[in-house]
């Protein structure tokens, strides 16, 4: 490769003379320990060392960053962030710039990668559908309009992807879930799942890539699909799960990507009550509850699922407590800051990343002694997203 | 940082006229999707590329690699490479070379790394005992020599990491199990587990980290010692494991390492003979045998437990079979070349890379088509790993 080819390629700078700045130069590095905190009131992305634990870089430019979440190419180098303005940003972490930037969408909520990396794809509010796109490019490479209800297409939600090229979404309006195989994106194999519960508003699959299960509004319980089976349909499970009898006032709907599933067990975060639902994921029924400090948003296991952390909907949002698995008790209640809205993980699970919108801050706490090992300025930060996640399926 | 150190740093070679030779920059690139494949004949190692399928430099000078293993800096740029002759070798995946090695032992068998990445443990034959180095500079940092019998120290198996600076590993010749706690490397805190069973060869820690278990060469069965208790004891488990009532030629031993568990069920190559064990991994008992083509030495799990994939001793060294793990049947038998060694799933499971040591050989399988979609010369492949291991326990 000729001397140009290398810094044009490498995004850096050319000065005429023909010597390049050094100060442009982006830095030779390993990906695997970087990632990107999302700074929600101005459109900018924070991109951190999980090893130094500081802020390296950041990026703006990004739009309407005010419910944001990210994936990231299967190299670790660029992260994929999907904006609510429905901006598609792709993000060079290494040449800490933007490399492509679409509005594929009047408004969206987030998105996913293909196993092999090849393509990304976005859920929509509107228009409703996913649209799915060339990682390398962006450019589009299969639209998927929702069903229609009421004549326009039904807002999508709870798009994850599966093993082999294959994603799943739910419809929020057309009470359906939706399975795609886009082996060949030119020609998408769509399997529809109907009438599976009414108002499906979030969903996750189980790290495994096995069972998806979307969250319902209308009704309580959840759906459940295993797609391992031949001809996959959904089934109620958790008819407890949900507002219950006598409803209570929901500050903030739980957030279903971060379900934690510890051994056998998954723990969910109850809608409006103040616990964790502790459910065995061979017969899906429910084992136990957990009384926590507030409303659950994200319920999250460390790595080895010995841990499961809980933040709170408003007004219980500066704490966060930690529960043991083996006692399924609570060991700790941190408040690390005001308006908790997220926590990370780094890949083997010794700290946990903690952003603090109303501090302005980011704290990292060891996982065993719970102490505050660092603590970073970020302005309003909200998702918190390491590269790892490009190991992993469904997130 | 000024121009020249820029260039020291990156590991470039620098011109007196001052502009870099373009040839010696490092090509600035993501790390999550390189890995390594020892060239165990010569003492190389192949850097390969997961996304384009192809192999992208070569490292030599590694030394004796005919029993070779590899972990990875938790920023997915440095391999450390454990030889047979006790060399431990650190090589930078970015720049392309050697930039720390050391012969810590005369004889040894593998490695670790810790959690946070800071230490790397070796295991060693002879002497017996581990040591650990600082993972910058490989200065040694805590010797633990192993209890010794008849006047010389154990030789060590089975090391692995543990969450939180922790390490474990077996005493082959002292019947012990020995747990340390490295938070203050200087001064080690060793929990000792005596009279596990008989000669431990091997062993492994479950994917959580709580499970810790070797195999026993001097008795049938495994000695399990369940990480999260107060206390942690061994027991011994499936007594029905080993060569049992009637001993079988062993052509090799299983290698423990590679045991794969998917969803509720662990399965582990039969000690001499043509099966797989399934066994629970909540009662530890045997749940069910699979009948495969030969002496299994690597039973794998591709990262979604759908599928489970194993390799044999000779003379049925050549074949590969696949596993479904819903109904515990053998979906096909593959032929990817003469005396296959190894095999590494992509993070995401959608290949799986398969070394052919008498055909020069790695194959690149799609894991749901079974076709061979890359096919790359590597002399006398081995061991193949890739850098998302550095997001994984125990491996």
């Amino acid at each position: 490769m000729r001397r140009r080819e290398l810094l044009l390629a490498s995004g850096a700078a050319l000065t005429l003379t023909g010597c390049a700045t050094p100060a442009a130069l982006p830095e030779l590095r390993g990906t695997g320990d970087l990632g990107v905190v999302i700074e929600r009131a101005r459109g900018t992305l924070a991109i951190v060392d999980t090893s130094e634990r500081r802020v390296i870089a950041e990026v703006t430019g990004l739009g309407d960053l005010s419910h944001a979440s990210v994936v990231f190419s299967r190299d670790a180098r660029f992260a994929y962030v999907f904006g609510r303005d429905g901006g598609l940003t792709k993000v060079d972490l290494l040449a800490r710039r933007i490399t492509a930037r679409i509005v594929q969408a009047g408004n969206s909520i987030g998105g996913a990668i293909s196993a092999d990396g090849a393509l990304v794809a976005a859920q929509n509010y509107q228009p409703g559908g996913v649209k799915v796109f060339d990682a390398r490019t962006l450019a589009l490479v299969a639209d998927l309009p929702a069903e229609a209800v009421g004549g326009k297409p039904s807002r999508v939600v709870g798009l994850v992807d599966l093993p082999g090229r294959r994603f799943a979404w739910s419809l929020l309006d057309a009470d359906a879930i939706w399975i795609a195989d886009l082996s060949e994106p030119s020609s998408p194999r769509v399997t529809k799942l109907e009438g599976i519960g009414r108002m499906p508003y979030d969903a996750l699959v189980t790290p495994d890539g096995r069972h998806y299960i979307a969250g319902l509004f209308g009704e309580d319980g959840l759906a459940l699909v295993d797609l391992w089976q031949e001809r996959p349909a959904a089934r109620r499970i958790l008819a407890g799960y949900g507002r219950g009898q006598e409803p209570l006032p929901v500050y903030k709907m739980p957030h279903l990507r971060g379900w934690a599933v510890a051994g056998r067990r998954a723990y969910l975060p109850a809608i409006g009550r103040h616990e964790v639902l502790v459910v065995d994921t061979e017969t899906w029924a429910e084992v136990g509850r957990i009384p926590v400090a507030g409303q659950p948003v994200f319920v999250m296991a460390r790595p080895d699922g010995r841990q499961v952390w809980v933040n709170f909907a408003v007004p219980d949002y500066d704490r966060v407590q930690v529960i043991d698995t083996p006692t399924q008790r609570i060991v700790t209640t941190l408040t690390p800051g005001k308006a908790v809205l997220h926590l990370e993980f780094t890949p083997r699970g010794e700290t946990v990343w903690i952003s603090s919108r109303d501090d302005n801050r980011v704290s990292v706490i060891d996982t065993q002694s719970f102490a505050t090992v660092a603590t970073l300025n970020v302005d309003s930060p909200s998702g918190i997203f390491f590269t790892a996640r490009a190991t992993r399926m469904g997130l």
